[in-house]
């Protein structure tokens, strides 16, 4: 069946994410790139500046401007930083534009954990209601007509594809879960800083915001969501040295009876019909490089019988499932096209 | 115009060259890829290997044994070593299967230099007078009707899409040429050693085989077939700890009145039809990044006027258009496809 | 105080932890390097295979024959593999020299974990009962007359480093204890390979033998030994795209009462001698970089209130404190030199 | 014979430059550090900012004020940037402070140079005159009175070392020589960039400024200067994805009848007394991890007789040798200490 093509804009398209979906998009048989901004290089040509785009015809990088967007988008996807697209997203929304926010902007529903996670009031808490949390995965029904998507944080991405079968089944203690996860350089964004410079990060590991990351409360959010009650969650990450991927290392203690076979059963039902998640078989394990530059999650587990303990390892692109690959997985879902189109290319091993 | 896909076979299909042209062919619109071989992996399923190849239809990894490629390929792209092909390529090319030879066994076209550089005498001269060296930017004419392609070697490419335009004008002096190329260690095989251990290769760079390198006579050969003479060449090698990527930096005297407009004609002139190479524009430098995971090859120039050297840097990515790459590029020349089918690919950045 | 210097020949010195102990002991006011060995290499000068101890006076390496080192040696540290230098080891100290075992030979005391683990009979078991394990911060009066010191693992260093403070002062659930490690390349012993050649490793990260390393029963009876009782833990160990360094995030619930000071305490009482372990102050967190080429240990913790889990973070480098430093920090009590000789100089940041 | 400590300062302590002098002095026999400056830290202990010096006893990071090192430092190492520290300097040797300036302000003897190169008329062109130029190898006699040292730049040490011996013994066609020179990213400043990110680095490797680099006419003076006319050289600066190193590949023809034995002879003749040259044998290459983290050069050669070119390659650590290590061999040298004192530790390999 054929497609007219969508017009999609990329706004802030210059940044990690953004240039990724460019990349993405730029190949996507059911899209046309309409416009393109960026606050650093507004007023240059894309190639100009990512030249690994050249030879793919592309919009020129513009300014961002109120109502710059009018009849020029059917659907938007925002890399902007956290706070600076508020207006623009409810602008967007208003006059019909279908909008997935990159930024954690909408994701906290509860707006008294976005004030004290942010630190400022939400300004449009009716639209936070209103918008469908894209991990495409167990949202599918809510995003076809959504109007406003709040796509998932990396970190919480690679966590909730790993616990949310588990939770769904009853299978495990949801106080007891650990995250440690793991993420290459880019989760940090595209902006001069001594703290990412190479001779900075090469050849060094460490674990920040050890209990403090504000992917907490979203990760906690989708787990309570699911389960019906609140529950915290320990959650710590670390900086890797490499540029993109996150792998998160999960442990919780298993319900009396779970068994291997049930922990199999749970991640089959919810991962039925992934078309992203690649369900490892026993004796497998995720590795970063299997994911990279793709929107895949690989998906493994261990049961620690002695401990009662089950580990969930997960590995997906932060810039892929975890950003721009999502984003358009997500756009794919919401104008009723294959769930895969323009997201299938096999990573780059090695 | 559809085409039907024609069957291609990748022999040594699990090192680093033959796993890149089976991820590249795998997306390819006219390409079944119909068969695959392995010595260490025979019997298993590529993705139990490689798993970022999961969910991609491709037939298992088999045995090479004589005659088994019998009417199940059109064509072959062989990723054996050097040595171990000569009897499979003959025989392919003696029944009419086109074959494409990643190793450098039908490259040096002079026996004598082919012993003198690989230590034995070559078992099939006649043939390798034959081959159609694979350059593609150099040879497409013969490259259409060509029974088997040798594609060139990985420093040889990066350097002689930097220098043929030059020599063609006779816009300098061939025997002034220094190539000082840098590599990363994805040229080397994916066999077990120490030398290439990751503790072995991370922070640390160094040159090799300085004057010795077995590309030297290949490069060497190439420009000697365009000048008409034979001209000898400066090459060392370096190894950087990079997974994948070549740049070459190239330094040589110009003729007497050679001015900027002049290199620049002659590179436009060579590259007016070009599809993979990328001309920088004055002010703009290759870096490995922009072509990682492609066919594609940066060049740019500077002229040093001081000391009337031209400096001329090229970049490719030695698996794409170093290996794999080239030897599908040459593929859909040699099948009448569009020559960047399959081939277009943006790069992952960063 | 002037001490004639001791002779001290490495056995197996041409592997990572051994040349490195090669590297200390060079610059050691106290030692004397008296012989080396290797198997690869016997016959020729160090500086010929590492020539970053060119200028260093050093014997050459030499095979390793019965006996060769009577009347040579004061002390030997054995770099060896496992299950390679019994003979060797418990000739050495029949003879009278002191011996430090970087090898796991020595360190298992139960004879039935040892053969479950290592998959072999300990050979003599009486050894194994008397050797010291030298995790020097917590057996400084035994290393003091040992014969024999088993000198611990990489990952138990890093461990038991942050997990003994606490369970001497009881502050932790000890069954609660889940060890998330991240190791460096050179955990892998330098030998041929393909797993861990820079194309496998560089630009990837996953676990591996994700509840079944052999190091986690030697956590547990170091652990058990202060307990006086067995527990188990929850181990996974994962590879870093870096040369050195472990990075080990350890999670646990506390007591009822535990508060940060209490852990703070702990930590003060079991280190106020340490020379090597750094306990950092509220807000900062250990990195690789700063242990790097060092016999140092840095130590933070963060206590997640609400899931009254403890956070403990630990950094060391796996070839210093956790291999080759602390040897020669075992062989300073051994002999009675200053704890800290010849182990002090800083680590090169960046 | 026992020396008192003099009174080292080291101002812009907190650059990549300022803290390797500052790791260096730490173990220096003679050197007490009696001041430390940083713009950005001033007030705040040096452990604070780099942990990996916590133990050492250092004074606190403050501010730079006129006069503020009156009557405190016998000698003072500055890592201030290009431009910052004329005043000071002229002040500190004014008032019989010997300065090491690791920084270019000193180097250029031309006024005119100096004006086209870094774009401002030198306030002090009569210091600069006095100033000596601190390539110790070849300035030893100059350096023992010297009051103000113009520390060589980074890319001039490794290359000079390579070509100087060859000039002074008139071997080689001066107007022939190519640097092909590559470095490490803490050749650039500790600034907050986003050049220098670790996404922008790793897995990329690119030249910049060719033909245009304001070490160029550093390295043309001092070549100049044995040679006794101006000659202008071809330099190629590229950066590498290693925090560390300089690694310069440099190509020249050689004079009629020059032999290896000449050029093993120049360089043998030149680096006789040198304690940080390692002249490597034949077969043998640098490597930068060798020379990492000290203040060693590894110098080779190879002859191409087909093409009478010589091929020279230098490594060095360009903090070691190329900036903190090469001020203190000179203030060892100015001071009358062992050339080598506080210099000699070994690489940490790997």
């Amino acid at each position: 069946m054929a497609h007219d093509r969508i017009r999609v804009a990329v706004v802030g398209a210059s940044g990690y994410s953004g240039i990724e979906a460019v990349r993405i998009l730029s190949a996507h048989p059911f899209v046309e790139i309409s416009a393109l901004t960026s606050e650093h290089y507004a007023g240059r040509e894309v190639a100009d500046v990512y030249r690994h785009m050249a030879g793919v015809d592309l919009p020129p990088f513009e300014e961002l401007r109120p109502g710059f967007l009018a009849g020029r988008a059917d659907a938007v996807i925002s890399c902007l930083p956290e706070k600076v697209g508020f207006q623009m997203i409810t602008d967007l929304v208003g006059s019909g534009v279908r909008v997935i926010d990159v930024s954690a902007d909408f994701r906290l529903k509860d707006p008294g954990v976005h004030r004290s996670t942010y630190g400022f009031e939400h300004p449009d808490p009716a639209l936070v209601k209103e918008a469908v949390y894209g991990l495409t995965e167990f949202h599918r029904k809510e995003l076809r007509e959504a109007r406003l998507v709040a796509n998932p944080g990396c970190y919480p991405t690679a966590a909730l594809l790993g616990l949310i079968p588990l939770i769904r089944r009853d299978l495990i203690e949801p106080d007891s879960i650990v995250i440690d996860a793991k993420s290459g350089t880019t989760g940090a964004r595209r902006a001069a800083s001594v703290e990412y410079l190479f001779a900075e990060v090469n050849e060094n590991f460490r674990a920040y915001k050890v209990g403090t990351h504000r992917h907490t409360p979203e990760i906690e959010q989708e787990i309570s969501s699911v389960l019906g009650r609140e529950v915290p969650v320990v959650f710590v990450p670390h900086l890797l040295p490499t540029t993109r991927g996150i792998l998160s290392t999960m442990f919780m203690r298993v319900r009396g009876a779970t068994t291997e076979e049930d922990v199999q059963a749970a991640f089959e039902a919810s991962f039925a019909k992934a078309r992203f998640v690649r369900l490892l078989r026993s004796g497998e394990l995720p590795e970063l490089r299997n994911v990279r530059a793709t929107n895949f999650c690989e998906v493994a587990f261990v049961l620690d019988r002695r401990r009662r303990t089950l580990i969930v390892i997960t590995a997906i692109d932060n810039l892929g499932k975890g950003a721009a690959g999502q984003a358009i997985q997500n756009l794919n879902v919401m104008f009723g096209f294959d769930e895969a189109a323009g997201l299938l290319t096999a990573a780059p091993v090695p």
